[in-house]
């Protein structure tokens, strides 16, 4: 029989009522002879309950324990929502990660999926289960104990079940009904995409669309696991509702642009005058690392002979953090600028699109675009499927809107 | 080393404070010098909220079901209270039922306890562990699916813990400071004893005193397992504290009396004229029994020739369902009485002592007591070590204050 992996977040199982909800279009998929994994997450605002019990208990936690007890969370709601199915007369029964037993690394608190065996619930299936509720973001290590994925690990869970069980379909229910070409709250005519490569959707969960974590669709990628994006508050479940995230291949004609992307808290630095020599992108960023700052985009300029400018963005809120660091490395001797300029208020905005390979004069396009409304481009970065500017902050929903608009965005799907 | 198990109820780790205070006596414990074993319960609440998800979803719920969801209590609990340790600086470890494992039956929701390999926590006892905390109430079926033991069953997995570990002692923390000679808020002068026998303790506990369930003191006295009650409340740990419930040979002088206990909620019944033949009492307790009526005393008189009054008692609450199934009986031939007598209003008194065994006399001085005070014996049945009757229920406070009076038991010790 062919299967399908279903998975439900927390505002999708935040109530029995919504736990009802979501059992009932696991029914459906039943019916129509799927054999069905079901992955949850914790009924919303009980994980916030259990991490804050653990944070107030204690400063330096044991990371084992704090699993042992934030994974209750997922078990809680695996049981509830099996009771709900065999309630609908649905054959279901719960499994806890160690039950499957989904086997991951020691590192609590941020395991990584080693192994899923599937011959407990293949057993299980083959006499008369017609679905398996599978407690999500949580696995056992191999010293016996109870581990969790950490950021996103329920879609990533979800993800390895269909790749491992060869489901048809790995279905991510949420609280918005797919992929769309930019923000709705800032581009009212932005479209819902029916189908979106690998690649594209990895470059628009990394640049701040929060629907899909880049883990799980970058295992998606590795496995060909077709995802599918589509909301746990409607009821259309066929296939004309939501967005397909699948192989490249398998999208007949690709838009150039696909979707407009934006991060807005972000800080653009610039080490002026830098001494110019080879290692010196090194020493600058070995600092910043160790102060554990995320340098997105970098950029090198000539300037004066043997000196350079070294511009690179990073999140605002670790400016100071990032300004301590540089100024201790030239203290010490180890960099030497002769002055650090931080701008804290730039955002970024970006177009992706496959189709960009096989197009070129997008990125002309693109600056024209912006240029016409007036919106200075300062600092510029591209891949293969992605261009990325840093925009002053007041001009960037003013640059979305642009950019969707140039690209037509609204008749994408 | 020597080892010892420790178990705190839901009221006793209701909140994280709680938890705390519960910790601090576990941390002197292990400074002692043992190997501290401590079964916890669900923070009080806490299995209500999971019960009631459970009851809202279905009605025949999945018991292999309820048990997933309703043992996560205990296991949040494990884990901070491990933290808490922890954080203490005691080398603690939390212990989920299927980690250890606890295997028991697969009647899920009211499993037995099979066996309890050591060698697990030996391990880690071995290692340094100086704690491991044990997620009470639960254990693993050989389906290798969660299940839970039912009523008392966190205090019948400490003294489980205590036997299969050789402890030498098995700590019962409650929100009450041992075992007293008979309810305080009825005799105000009640005295805490300092020791009681297992058999005593039985009495009392299937009598109504609810500080130790039945089970587990049936478990300790199997395995002679010393049990204490004390009050997690109170700072004294010391073996001053609490009351000691061990084998009649560790209590060098016994009272005569250690008790007096009542069920408030009786009812008497009565099958007047019945025809007196053999099987005649299995053809009325059978009905009654496939009715899951809790008939407790029996009683038969002789009366005229060839027939016989059959008395008995059961919970007030039953007495309806009592009626209907001696009247379907009385309809389909299988008994012959002339009628059928209610008082739905009787209480039970009890007195209970090891030391009644070597002591003739203390029947009369009951009956003296009771006569005295003007209370008229409704029925009367005795035990080895126990003397129940049933008296109106207006007069039960009464009667267990002259008896508690009688025996003098405001200086028992």
């Amino acid at each position: 029989m062919p299967r399908l992996v279903m998975k439900f977040g927390g505002t999708s199982v935040a109530d029995l009522e919504r736990i009802t909800n979501a059992a009932k279009k696991v029914k459906q998929e039943a019916e129509q002879g799927f054999e069905v994994i079901v992955i949850v997450s914790a009924m919303s605002g009980k994980t916030n309950e259990l991490v804050g019990w653990v944070d107030q208990t204690s400063t330096f936690y044991d990371a084992r324990e704090y699993d042992a007890v934030v994974s209750s969370g997922e078990n809680i709601t695996a049981g509830l929502m099996a009771l709900t199915l065999q309630e609908m007369g649905v054959m279901a029964r719960s499994w806890q990660g160690w039950q499957v037993p989904l086997k991951t690394t020691s590192a609590h608190g941020a395991a990584r999926i080693e192994e899923i065996p599937t011959h407990n619930l293949d057993e299980k299936f083959g006499e008369g289960m017609q679905v398996a509720v599978v407690a999500g973001f949580q696995g056992i290590g191999a010293d016996g104990r109870i581990t969790t994925l950490g950021r996103g690990g329920s879609d990533t869970t979800a993800v390895a079940f269909a790749a491992a069980f060869e489901a048809e379909r790995c279905d991510i229910y949420t609280d918005v009904d797919g992929i769309y070409t930019t923000d709705p709250r800032i581009v009212a005519e932005a479209s819902k995409l029916s189908k979106i490569s690998y690649e594209e959707m990895l470059e628009l969960a990394s640049l701040g669309a929060k629907v899909l974590q880049t883990r799980s669709v970058e295992l998606a990628m590795r496995y060909h696991v077709t995802l599918r994006v589509l909301s746990s508050f409607e009821d259309d479940i066929s296939m004309a509702a939501g967005t397909l995230v699948c192989d490249e291949e398998e999208i007949m004609e690709n838009n150039v642009v696909n979707g407009v992307a934006y991060s807005r808290d972000e800080a653009k630095m610039t080490l002026v005058s830098v001494a110019d020599r080879p290692g010196i992108a090194a020493a600058i960023f070995g600092p910043l690392s160790e102060a554990g700052i995320n340098v997105d985009m970098i950029v090198q300029n000539i300037s004066e002979e043997g000196r350079t400018d070294m511009t690179f963005s990073c999140p605002t809120d670790q400016v100071a953090r990032a300004e301590k660091a540089l100024n201790g490395a030239k203290d010490s001797g180890e960099i030497n600028f002769h002055g650090l300029v931080s701008d804290k208020y730039v955002s970024k905005v970006s177009v992706v699109g496959i189709g960009m390979r096989s197009h070129v004069g997008v990125a002309k396009q693109m600056f024209e675009a912006l240029s016409r409304e007036g919106v200075n481009i300062k600092v510029i970065t591209t891949s293969e499927i992605k261009i990325s500017v840093l925009v002053d902050r007041k001009y960037m929903e003013l640059a979305v809107r642009a950019l969707h608009d140039e690209f037509e965005l609204e008749h994408a799907a």
